[in-house]
């Protein structure tokens, strides 16, 4: 029987690369989009058709309304996400309070039912703009606190917190994901994608997207606005 | 200034006395629900009423629609709850996947947002009833990612999780609570709760609560049904 893996899926650039090396390794993918009231929902229209062409297994959706206790450009409607030329912060407004924190639990709640061996998370350090939950120390202690919160970890059945993307850049994602074919035509990854998916072209992820191509030598599949 | 902390509370015995404890102790306490599709909403009523009554801030509800991924009897509208008596397996059906690490992990994003120094959670591994995530070490473990997670913690501030009840009985509990002046009949700690906050008088949850007020030698103000 196949190893299972619960895999986090956002519809961008980075979780699609981690679905498709999970999916090359051998793992049987579940994958899991977390909606926290964040305002690119293409990105989530795009993970649900990303997974389907990808697994067998149903998509989920798990809708945490982190919009009640704000913090962030990325949730508050009352902040303006800045364009990346007026990023001067070393941890920008971007950051979501725990986020991965709250991603990685909930995949863990999954990764219980479903009884999966692993979590795939597409973090990276190398391009991270300054999250401090994007480094390895951190998944490190995320993995060891994991195994004793649950009952797969007390009986002795170890999960993994795999990240593929961690040591590299942006280019070298695309270059990885490119080498399994996937097709980034189908994810989003602009923090003002439209509802067709279109990208705005000036936010930071956009910058460090056309940024990430370009240094790859791989021709851009996405529709930028600007 | 007074520092800060934020309570996690569920109306239920246990969180309302970490309440009580936290206030005691000095901390401005912000108070935090999750509703995590959970079948006793009575205890979400009760949590509201509960801060109202002792904290100056906000009470705060985080929705998480874990009955997606299913896995307990608590969130899983297709398994029935349990009575005390055919309760027999180490973890019960009642455990909800990953569930304190869920609850931790969206208390720490809430902490990052009104910069708080500590998380208080009311667990106790001595009437924990098999659940892994109630015990000292998965606490410890808990900690230490949090402060690997968060700017505060990069920055050198460090979070704590504290947890008053972690070695006591129901009964010590009743007399801590007690010994602060809390009123328990506010509390709703039944699986089965009716929305009056009725309490059905033979789960899981009500065997303890009765046996916990029995033996602290407090009249128990609970309204049983049966």
């Amino acid at each position: 029987m196949k190893k299972k893996c619960v895999v986090l899926l956002s519809g961008g650039l980075d979780s699609s690369t981690c679905l498709a090396v999970a999916k090359a390794a051998g793992f049987d993918c579940y994958t899991l989009s977390i909606d926290y009231g964040q305002r690119h929902l293409a990105e989530l229209n795009a993970s649900a058709k990303i997974a389907e062409s990808l697994t067998d297994n149903q998509h989920q959706v798990v809708h945490i309304d982190l919009n009640s206790i704000g913090g962030s450009a990325l949730t508050d409607k009352n902040i303006e996400v800045p364009d990346h030329d007026d990023i001067e912060d070393e941890i920008p407004i971007t950051y979501v309070p725990a986020r991965n924190t709250i991603f990685l639990s909930t995949a863990l709640a999954y990764a219980e039912v479903v009884d999966a061996d692993a979590i795939y998370i597409g973090v990276t350090a190398v391009d991270y703009s300054g999250y401090p939950d994007c480094r390895p120390e951190y998944i490190e202690a995320f993995e060891t606190m994991a195994n004793l919160a649950t009952k797969a970890g007390v009986e002795g059945q170890k999960l993994k917190i795999i990240t593929p993307l961690i040591d590299l850049s942006k280019a070298q994602i695309i270059q990885l994901g490119d080498s399994h074919g996937f097709d980034y035509g189908q994810t989003v990854s602009c923090y003002n994608a439209n509802a067709e998916g279109e990208a705005c072209g000036v936010c930071d992820s956009c910058y460090h997207r056309k940024k990430g191509f370009s240094e790859a030598g791989i021709t851009d599949p996405t529709r930028y606005i600007n």
